[in-house]
């Protein structure tokens, strides 16, 4: 095994079949990730196509409709009674984390298949309420962690889960954003407790810690967290520091934050190298990785793949061939109850097991 | 100001006040970092010189003694007998953790000045016991902690303290080095929690730990931690993971190691700002600092100076002039006690405040 091996093809779909057909999405949210991330990806992709969306304003679902060329614009009420719903095949549900189970069983209700934001929702039960309502209809459910579809990252596990750093010893990792740098200030959602679930842990938090379950192919044991914020964020975590132990002995120190400088990392030390993800999180970002081993040591930038795209198309190959998909349910329901576990250390000052 | 003032001038020693004469020095502990770091170091400083050297074994001593020009080779036995005791004024005690007390009570009973490795003892009752003993005995007591007295460091103090990256918010750091692949292998005092008081977090974790409360001007209020360990590391932590709490919900997430591939980084979150830096704690490292602002950033490698022998005319500038020491031994009872805190928090799976 070489490095030079282990990360080329950087933009390689491992998962694609190249099913026929494209999968036609209601997209239920027209929040800015929707319109500026999530649509333009749905444009683009080879197997999937936007022909609902659905807002809480009937005027900004018809204007965001005519903007992506979308049949019809809807809006909540109307998508729970089931309007348009021979137009679309699957949901994208991209609203307020605590939101998404009543959208999750609108969809069931009427069989499609759903694609469901990060956190699956705010709170463990309503997360295995996501997970159960979704069994019951026997509709597929995919938690939406772009990373896993990111291609780099998907080398990079290639890399790790083939020894190539030798055993995962430690981890660290942060990502941080501006979240009051945006067009809302501090009126918006996020900030909320009852519609977030939480702070920086649950919106940003979230990705370094399933991209760490992602690339170790395990799931922590228990958490230990600290939690601050004041302001605007007395609401919520405007910071948070939790540590993760994995099976074998592994540790994860990992950071989150709504404020100051933006950080967004992932680094790995094993017994016989270390990796070093950087510009990690962001939408379609430049990857850098550093791969550092005693035969030898790679930087690379990646090509910069938008993998909201790679996302759309991983999901809809999945239903369109009926393979099982990597981050279900069940992948996000985790996450929930390991972020759930960091408040409570962090209101309790002990750890928590999981 | 600007980020190019803020960090040129490198090498610059901020605290030498130029004095008359030299401090002759008995190096009490011969072993690899003592040979092939601190006394060519003293050999090199401007204020110093290595006069007596002592070892548990009389023909070692004198081996050392003619290798670095000194007048004395002493057994443990002789220095504490106070042979030679007109030809040093201080003592750099460089002896396993648990046996600085003794060779600290030793240089008070004869009224020296002490250059005490760290961490200062093996346990914080020892650490009181020296801080205590040289508070009694009215001598100068400083910590060894090289890192301060690292030219780059102390600019990026200066930087962090006067606000050059706003408010610090999350630190993230680590230091690991593969202990078994030396000369000594798995027969060393490090490995043996009787003589080192722990593993990886007593002897490396420490840097980030010290380096982090001396950027910051600031000790930590509770810490928690994961130790783990086997084989070799039967008796002390192979690998330790530790989160700590600052005043102002500052938070630092940090790892040590005994093992696997070597580490040694440690950034700085801020609200305006962020640093980084790498290669952090090498012997002479030549540091990589990144700072990362909204009006720039800086990329810059240190020259690799000496730390070891700044660390030594720093101690003999203080004493020939009569200036504090910056890393006292309450400094250095700070860190037993918050590491100690980290034992005690992995196992009881509770925060220890501090």
């Amino acid at each position: 095994m070489t490095l030079a091996s282990d990360l080329t093809d950087l933009t390689a779909r491992d998962w694609e079949t190249g099913p026929e057909g494209v999968v036609r999405f209601a997209v239920v949210g027209l929040g800015g990730f929707a319109r500026n991330a999530a649509l333009p990806a749905l444009v683009e992709a080879d197997y999937c196509e936007p022909t609902v969306v659905v807002s809480g304003s009937a005027e900004k679902a018809d204007r965001i409709a005519a903007e992506f060329d979308a049949d019809h614009g809807l809006t909540y009420e109307a998508y729970a009674d089931g309007a348009a719903r021979d137009a679309y095949d699957a949901v994208y549900v991209v609203t307020p984390n605590a939101l998404h189970l009543p959208h999750v069983e609108t969809a069931c209700e009427f069989g499609k298949g759903i694609l469901c934001e990060k956190p699956l929702e705010a709170t463990p039960d309503r997360a295995e309420a996501v997970v159960s309502a979704c069994e019951t209809a026997g509709v597929p459910l995919m938690t939406a962690y772009r990373m896993q579809t990111d291609p780099v990252v998907r080398r990079l596990r290639e890399l790790v889960r083939s020894g190539g750093i030798g055993d995962p010893i430690q981890l660290h990792g942060g990502f941080s954003i501006d979240v009051l740098g945006g067009s809302r200030g501090p009126d918006q959602w996020r900030l909320d407790r009852d519609l977030a679930g939480g702070g920086a842990l649950m919106d940003v938090g979230v990705y370094p810690l399933n991209t760490a379950r992602f690339l170790l192919d395990g799931d922590p044991t228990a958490v230990a967290g600290t939690t601050s914020g004041d302001g605007p964020f007395a609401d919520v975590d405007e910071s948070v520091a939790f540590q993760l132990r994995f099976p074998e002995d592994v540790t994860a120190s990992f950071t989150a934050g709504f404020s100051g400088d933006g950080e967004r990392f992932l680094t790995i030390r094993g017994s016989e190298g270390t990796v070093e993800l950087r510009n990690a999180f962001s939408v379609g970002g430049e990857r850098r990785v550093r791969v550092r081993r005693d035969d030898g040591e790679i930087d690379l930038t990646g090509p910069g793949t938008d993998e909201v795209r790679e996302e759309f198309d991983y999901f809809a190959d999945a239903v369109l061939s009926g393979w099982d998909i990597g981050p279900d349910g069940q992948d996000g329901l985790t996450d929930v109850r390991a972020m759930q576990g960091v408040y409570e250390s962090a209101a309790s000052d002990e750890w928590v097991e999981l």
